[in-house]
């Protein structure tokens, strides 16, 4: 029953291009209708600034889990799912402080766009939505060889709707195809670390258990 | 750093309680702007019926997914996640129609009323949300008694919005609280069936790890 995992280079990177520029300009606008606005850093990228003010709907300055959440749509207009917006929140949020800054979005905007790529190239037969041979192909080029039994597993955990016998397969929209590609690099990196000479096999204690599942999206 | 996860009885029933009652009477009206519409079956408890199609909004005669995602909401009218409502269909859709029927929606609804009285009673300073003293609370009745360093990781993985260091930390929302004590019993109980020997370790597989991962909601 045990096929050995080769999981592979694990070649999801996720490009920490932000730069850490701070200590803006701020140029204050208050006109009535609007609250204090900051405007953009010097030398900012003016569509990228329009796009970040654009999300920041309360122009606070920053970008809050809702309004992350409000401006992220999937191909068929349906919203990304609050844990995938919690993984791009902690992923880019480097601060920590629980908002994404302008010098933080440029790293989150550059990391979507670059997966809206990876999916429209492995969404083959342009359905707008992936689905399970289209993922066994988009996880065998990141390098992970998994059994078709967890292929299928990771097809229906993901999918927009549960399985059934009729009608055709719902398929993964963008948001949870990105979790569900972030969430098996998490996992077999995690495992990998305990499995320190590589025979696929860990002994692993209930607590370390739990902690590689929670750590994960 | 071991301490024996002392799991506990586990005891979160999922109230199967469904009669498989099925062959009703359908009694179509043809009025002009309604789709056919079965009626009740004969015996069915009227208030559950008015419930079941006042979700059923396409009168299709059962609960599609996304009916049943529009119908539930959170205390602060936030929508329940995908993953909760998939996982709450996987739970009922006895028949595998990838539909909820009547006959399975009187189970559905049984346990969601069940788990707001859960919600309600461990929601002590009915704030509508379970924060982490909250949470620690619940899963200790429910006889988990698990280390403090996965109670903050399970308080913030379930979280509505990511943890920062500012403000009041986010809570958890009704869906998100039954989705993770659902996951911590799943989880528990999977580990369980490995750790034969009952020590608190278990030497796991890559791919059993996984499948025991993407088993749980
Ligand atoms: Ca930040
Ligand atoms: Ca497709
Ligand atoms: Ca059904
Ligand atoms: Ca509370």
């Amino acid at each position: 029953m045990y096929s050995n995992p080769n999981y592979g280079a694990g070649n999801l990177h996720h490009s920490q291009s932000v730069s850490s520029r701070r200590g803006y300009t701020p140029s204050y606008s208050n006109q009535p209708g609007y609250s204090y606005s900051p405007g953009p850093p010097s030398g900012a990228d003016p569509q990228l600034w329009q796009w970040f003010s654009a999300v920041d709907t309360d122009r606070s300055g920053s970008i809050s889990v809702n309004e992350l959440q409000a401006a992220l749509v999937n191909g068929n207009w349906s919203s990304f799912d609050l844990d995938t917006v919690k993984m791009l929140m902690n992923m880019f949020d480097t601060d920590r402080s629980g908002t994404i800054g302008f010098a933080e979005f440029s790293g989150l905007w550059k990391y979507i766009s670059d997966w809206q790529g990876v999916f429209r190239h492995f969404d083959r037969d342009r359905s707008g939505s992936i689905d399970g041979h289209e993922l066994s192909e988009a996880l065998r080029t990141f390098g992970y060889n998994l059994a078709p039994s967890l292929l299928v597993l990771i097809e229906q955990k993901y999918a927009s709707a549960p399985t059934s016998g009729y009608g055709p397969p719902p398929g993964i929209t963008f948001d949870r195809f990105v979790r569900a590609c972030v969430t098996v690099k998490t996992l077999t990196e995690a495992f990998q670390r305990v499995d320190s000479d590589r025979d696929g096999w860990v002994t692993i204690s209930y607590e370390d258990f739990m902690k590689i599942i929670l750590n994960a999206p």
